[in-house]
């Protein structure tokens, strides 16, 4: 795909997901749950240096996107679980790629 | 992957490819390159939207990290040409993957 570059719909697309996948938190958080519903404060702790202000923001714009689902526990206190949705799981194969290319990628430059 | 959420290692290697591309514009002014050498003022026309100030600090720091290369040309005046990298088209999956899963995006989207 890559090597037939510049065609605009194709740029269209990439630059679709790149938008709702701004930022370096987004596939982070979608990763840390994607092993189950967690907590705000889990989430964080697995989620290696987000502040809480990014962290609440970018799970907003994650369920204004339909990428994860917050459920609210009429417990006491209530509490608030957050879960991968059906539509965050289908990027799955986005993580596995950018998890090669990172492994690639951190080889090459401490090789150099 | 995905679905073994969680494993630290693979956090790790995505983070590092979340970082070395970061924001909305470096895979985008990678696919542009895909098609072939390509002075500034034609890659800002292929990558809609950027300004030159972003282009030029983008450009130099997807050289930083090894996936273009810089070319100045001897002529009158002096001309210069950017070239994606082998490891800069070692992306192609993620790109592929990312092309993919924004088509299904925009029509999650645009459905509901």
């Amino acid at each position: 795909m890559l090597t037939q570059g510049g065609c605009p719909k194709t740029t269209l697309s990439i630059k679709d997901a790149l938008e709702a996948l701004e930022g370096r938190w987004k596939l982070l958080i979608l990763f840390a749950l994607s092993s189950g519903k967690k907590r705000f404060k889990q989430i964080s702790k697995d989620v290696n240096g987000i502040t809480d202000k990014i962290l609440s923001k970018e799970l907003k714009n994650l369920e204004a996107n339909q990428l994860i689902k917050r459920e609210v526990h009429d417990t006491f206190p209530p509490t608030v679980e957050y879960s991968i949705t059906e539509h965050g799981m289908s990027l799955e194969k986005v993580m596995d790629e950018l998890h090669f290319w990172g492994l690639k990628h951190r080889d090459k430059i401490m090789r150099e």
